[in-house]
C-alpha cells in the first residue's frame, strides 16, 4: 500500500482566518488517517493562534527546517517555520504588507517543495491581495502565483464541492472581456482540462456538460451567437477525440443536472456562472454570519497539485477561533484525492 | 374579513404539463382555503387530462363562461371556457399551432379579466415560444404579452422561492446586451419595483440587496467599471429617496447573503445572474428528472398581478400524469399574497 501522501498547507495572510482553521482542522485526528500534514509559515503564529484563538494548547507545534524532520503524528502540527513573522507587530485583521510577504513566502516555499517532491501536493489558506501588493507582489492572486512560479500557460479554477464540480473558460476579469473570451480553442482546452481533471479522480468515462454563454443557450441564435459560433465547435472537436462532452447547455439549469448527477463536471463560461450556484449551495448565512463554507477550489493544468479554500481572511472575524474550517478540510480531501490517484499519461 | 382572492389560472400550452399540474393542484384542498380558483382554457383538455392522466375522476370539471358562475368549492375544478381546442386534434407533447393559439387566448382573456376587475390575479401555465410563433403571435414569452396587452412600459421579472426573492435588470438579451443595459435610469427603476414589491408583501423597511455585474464586483475598478459610473450612483439615488438599498455587492456571495436573511430581495444585473442560484437552489433533479421546482416567476410593474411557474411545458413528459405541481402551487400562493394586501398609493 502506497503511503498516505505528504501535504503542504500554507499558512495563508497570517493575520486572517488561516492560522485557526489550520489548528482546528488539524486538531481533528482523521486528517492523520488520510494524509501526513505540514504547516508551511510562521510558526510563533500558529503557536499563538492555537494558544489564544482556538484554546488548544494541547496541540503541539513542531516547528521543522526540513519535511524529512516532520513527526506526522495526530496531538502535533509540524509546521516547515518561515519564521517570517513578528509577533508584537502581527495586525490582526488588518490588510498588512509583513503579513502579505509572509503569505508570499509560503506560497513560493509551498510551490518550490512540491516542485522538489518533497511534498506530494499542496493546499492554500487564504491570502489578502491587497497585503500581497504592499508588499510588492503584484499577482491578482494564488493562481497567477502558482502559473507564474511553474511556468504553465494553460490552466483552469475549478470549484467543487460534494455535489458539484465546476470548472471556468475565465475568471477574474470583467464580464464585457469575459463574453470576448469565450473562444473556440479556449473553451475546448478547458473541456479536456476538465476531463483530465475527472480521469485523476478516476472516473473511467467522464460526462462533461458545457453551459452556454447566453440566456437559454442563446435560444438558437437570438441572443447572442457565441454557442453556434465557438461554444459548439468546440464541443463538436471534444467529441471527435473521444470526449463524452455535451452543450451548449442553457446556464440555469446546467448546474441543477451536474449536481443531480447527470454530470461529473461542468463547464463554466465566466467567473460568476460557475461561482454562483457553488457558493449559494456552500455558503449557509445565518443572522449575518457565515454557518458553513464547503466549497474547494482547485488549480487545474499546474505540474503540482493545488487545492485551496474558497473563501478570503474574513478580517473582519479573525483571531476570534470562530471560522468554520469545513472548506480546508474538503481542500485537503481533494488534494489527497488528487495526490493518490495514478497520474498515468492520457491518450487523449 | 375580505374575501378570499379570485385567481384566474391560464391552462397554458395544452401539449404541455400544465394540464395535469393544474388538475394535481386543484385537487389540494387547502388551495380553496386561500383563494377562490377559477382555470382559464379549454375545459375539454382539462377533462381529459383529469381522467386519463391524472386520474382523477372524482374532481369535477364545471365550465362556465362568466366569472359568475364559478362555485369556488373544492371537489369541483371551475373552468373559464374558451372550447379553443379541437380533442382529437391535440398533439401531445409537441410544438403545434392549435395548442400554441389556444394557450395565447387564454393569456388574453385573463388579462382581460384582471383589468376588468373580474379576478383579483393572473397565474401562468407554461407556453411554447414557438408554438405561439407558429400560431401568429410574435412575443418571446408571457412577460412581453403581459406588457403589451396592459400597455406597461416599466416592467422586470422577479423569481422567488421560499427562501430569496431576486429582480431583473434585464432578462431575455445576449449577455453582451445585458452589460449594455446596466445603466443607473434603469438599475434604479428596478430597484424602486424591488421597493414596491416588497411593500406589497407586507414588508415594512424592505432591505434590498443590488448586485455588482462582474465578478468581485468589479474589485475598485480592476475588472470593469460599471460598478462605478452606474450602479453605484443608482444605488445612491434609490438611497436619498429613502429605500434601504446596499451594494454593489459581488455575485457570487450576494444570493446567498440574501438567502440567509440578511436582505428581503436582490436586483440581479441579467438574466443568469437571478436565474441560476434559483434555479440551482429549487431544481432538483435525481436520475435525469425533476424531483421538485419550487420557485415563481412574477411581473412586477404591471397594473394587475401575475405569477407563473418557473419551467417550461417540459413536453418530454408531458401527459404522464407525474409532473411535479409545486411551482404552480407556489405561484398561487404569491398571487394571493399579492390579491390580499392593500396595494395603496406610496409616497416613493
Amino acid at each position: 500500500m502506497r503511503q498516505r501522501p505528504v501535504i503542504g498547507i500554507t499558512l495563508g495572510d497570517p493575520s486572517g482566518i488561516g492560522p485557526e482553521i489550520t489548528v482546528k482542522t488539524l486538531a481533528q485526528e482523521r486528517i492523520y488517517g488520510i494524509c501526513r500534514p505540514v504547516v508551511i509559515g510562521d510558526a510563533g503564529v500558529l503557536k499563538k493562534s492555537a494558544e489564544e484563538a482556538v484554546k488548544r494548547r494541547d496541540m503541539l507545534i513542531h516547528p521543522v527546517t526540513s519535511i524529512s524532520d516532520c513527526r506526522f503524528e495526530f496531538g502535533t502540527i509540524d509546521v516547515y517555520d518561515l519564521r517570517n513573522v513578528e509577533l508584537p507587530k502581527l495586525k490582526i485583521g488588518a490588510v498588512d504588507a509583513m503579513s502579505g510577504s509572509a503569505a508570499f513566502s509560503a506560497v513560493k516555499k509551498a510551490i518550490e517543495l512540491a516542485l522538489a517532491g518533497d511534498i506530494d501536493a499542496t493546499v492554500t489558506n487564504p491570502l489578502n491581495k491587497e497585503a500581497l501588493n504592499l508588499a510588492g507582489h503584484r499577482y491578482s492572486g494564488h493562481t497567477e502565483i502558482y502559473a507564474d512560479l511553474t511556468g504553465t500557460k494553460k490552466y483552469s479554477m475549478m470549484l467543487a464541492d460534494e455535489s458539484l464540480r465546476v470548472v471556468h473558460v475565465s475568471t477574474h476579469v470583467s464580464l464585457r472581456e469575459a463574453c470576448d473570451r469565450v473562444k473556440k480553442d479556449r473553451v475546448l482546452e478547458v473541456i479536456t482540462l476538465a476531463y483530465h481533471t475527472c480521469k485523476q479522480l478516476g472516473i473511467e468515462n467522464p460526462k462533461i456538460a458545457v453551459a452556454g454563454l447566453n440566456p437559454h443557450a442563446g435560444e438558437n441564435g437570438m441572443f447572442g451567437r457565441e454557442e453556434i459560433e465557438e461554444i459548439t465547435p468546440a464541443i463538436l472537436s471534444a467529441q471527435a477525440q473521444g470526449i463524452n462532452a455535451e452543450g451548449p447547455i442553457p446556464p440555469d439549469t446546467v448546474f441543477s443536472k451536474a449536481r443531480g448527477g447527470m454530470y461529473d463536471i461542468a463547464v463554466a463560461m465566466y467567473h460568476d456562472q460557475g461561482h454562483i450556484p457553488l457558493k449559494t449551495l456552500g455558503f449557509q448565512y445565518k443572522n449575518g454570519k457565515w454557518q458553513s463554507v464547503s466549497g474547494v477550489n482547485i488549480t487545474l493544468g499546474l505540474p503540482i497539485i493545488r487545492s485551496s479554500v474558497d473563501h478570503g481572511t474574513a478580517f473582519n472575524h479573525a483571531w476570534q477561533g470562530a471560522a468554520n474550517e469545513s472548506s480546508l478540510v474538503n481542500a485537503i480531501g481533494y488534494a489527497v484525492r488528487f495526490a493518490t490517484r495514478p497520474q498515468k499519461q492520457e491518450t487523449i
